[in-house]
């Protein structure tokens, strides 16, 4: 049988402690070339949305898990737009599928004998990942005692990012801002309950990063939302995107750890399309003055190869530059695991997704 | 809804013609660059199969055809082995899933919305259009005269190899050679009833390229198996597999056109793992002595770049050197919309495939 599995499902199922220790593992692997992942690709066509000019974009990345015995493939089919937001140029898939849907998926195979065990979304797994890795990132460099958390930004991602801090250290209080007044108010109601620590919604994103350990960036913008002037002694500063970060807090910074620094996406885009924020020349890409290339990786950091920190005084800081196929295979790997011991999943038959002719 | 197909459905509702006529506008499209396709990606990490030494490989490739408003990825989970059959080294994937079964899948979706059209199988896509392309090979190299054909193979790509041939060619004769005297019987019958053509089975390579205007090398072989001394003024040879035809053919020939020659695989290979082809150093890549790079692609023959033939004299060779992810979405996509048509496929709700959180 092939699992269907839901976000519902995946996310009473999935637990962070489990994706953070899974995860941990299978970076070992990478660092030693056992477990493998290849670059994620970007193939870019115009299209139209609504009548506006918009982008159809298919993404794709996988990685294999062989201590797991899954592999997976992630794929995303997206309609693309890039509005102005409170100021900010962002990027934003639209929900275009039919019932206003997203289109994320992930195909976990086994390694053992090749076959298609389960297809899901990749909402839910995708947030346990950025979570549980940029959670990576704070347990290895963060301060043993870091207890207070300043968060910047209130969506989607924010919330699994302040689920893996809390199981990595012992947190007491959080601060969080948003640009949008609402959005903040709602999601530290929210996540107040679910991590049962102290959360207060602040003004500022100067008030929510000031005194804190950990400043946790987890927005959607393409400009910088954490600046120089911010920076004190013995901070952890968390980004789940590059632009986050202005380049000269990273200057600053004892030790700057990416998660998969090395590559860049195999990008295959029409001919003479080019993305707003690469027309606009506002990207971070176009002033990059930091030597992004001499940062560690997390899973050198994870193998013990790189120390994090050295003392407590010093700065430093993780960017989940970019992410992998393998956190897919490892994430949703965990995710069918339970779902078959707890016998969750609609059920098709895997002839379905096999055959018996030659690829 | 989305439909799953099964490759009986799409047997029944393919025609090499349409793939062949679709196709060709594509490759239109793709050289002007307004259809995109990334390169293949292959991942291999070290498996057992029945105890013996065996590779697991994930292989994905993608491609966008905004003419048709269809992409599509194309996934492969493969057991893989290195037997010598028949004193050739052969690479042979297992068929290990169960019911002995072998795992490629190809996700179709829409370049308007985003959503998943279909998941279907690959196997019968994939010999379509592999003989679709080398269709389009013969249609734009090929004498406008010829009318026998001398193929080497009788395996599953053999037969679409042939009828892709006869659908640009008036062939009038077919002679075929494969090492196994009951597989090449039996597919010289087959083959018979559905060309209406001629066929003759005969009892060495040598014999079945001898005489003819058209070879067709459909094997399985990572070995030689077309020679400079068969060369004959006019012929047109036609290869699914570089290391098919002796290099120093190639250095005789006119014109050597490429399917996709420009790109290698984006490969990611677990560390200390090689496979035993490379290991035995058998493989054409070790000892290559033609120029490829120089050799012209069948997109840009088809646009009208260059031409494939200039005199009923010269030699011609068309490689099928690299499939492309958009082969499978412009054959992917025809066989989708015929079955729409014809009310084929199981229809299961597009919402398992989508989300309504952010991927």
């Amino acid at each position: 049988m092939t699992l269907i599995l839901s976000n519902e499902e995946i996310t009473d199922l999935l637990e962070m402690k489990e994706v953070i220790n899974e995860l941990e593992e299978v970076y070992r692997d990478l660092d030693i070339g056992k477990a493998t992942t290849r670059r994620r690709s970007d193939s870019l066509v115009p299209a139209l949305h609504d009548g506006n000019e918009a982008i159809y974009g298919l993404k794709s990345m996988d990685g294999i898990s062989p201590r797991q015995g899954f592999s997976a493939v992630r794929l995303n089919s997206d309609i693309i737009t890039w509005p102005i937001i409170e100021g900010n140029l962002r990027r934003v898939k639209i929900p275009a599928a039919p019932n206003n849907r997203w289109v994320g998926l992930i195909i976990l195979f086994s390694t053992h004998n090749g076959e298609p065990l389960a297809i899901m979304p990749d909402g839910v797994i995708q947030r346990m990942r950025v979570g549980a890795t940029n959670g990576l990132g704070i347990k290895y460099m963060a301060r043993e005692s870091a207890k207070t958390i300043g968060i910047l930004g209130s969506g989607w991602q924010a919330g699994t990012q302040l689920l893996a801090a809390c199981n990595v250290r012992d947190i007491e209080m959080i601060k969080c801002f948003s640009p949008n007044s609402a959005n903040r108010l709602n999601f530290t109601q929210e996540m107040t309950e679910i991590l049962g620590v102290e959360m207060m919604v602040v003004n500022s994103a100067e008030e929510a990063v000031s005194g804190v350990d950990i400043v946790l960036c987890a927005t959607n913008s393409i400009e910088k939302v954490y600046i120089e002037s911010w920076l004190r002694p013995g901070i952890h500063i968390s980004s789940i995107k590059m632009p986050e970060i202005e380049e000269e807090v990273l200057k600053k910074c004892h030790r700057v750890c990416l998660h998969y620094g090395q590559q860049r996406p195999d990008t295959v885009i029409a001919k003479g399309l080019v993305p707003p924020d690469r027309r606009l020349g506002k990207g971070w890409e176009a002033n990059r003055t930091f030597d992004y290339g001499s940062c560690p990786l997390l899973s050198q950091m994870i193998s013990g190869k790189v120390k994090g920190r050295k003392s407590d005084d010093e700065i430093t800081c993780f960017i989940n530059d970019m992410g992998i196929g393998l956190q897919f295979a490892v994430t949703a790997g965990v995710a069918y695991k339970k779902a078959l011991d707890a016998g969750v999943g609609k059920k098709l038959p895997t002839d379905w997704f096999t055959e018996n002719v030659h690829p």
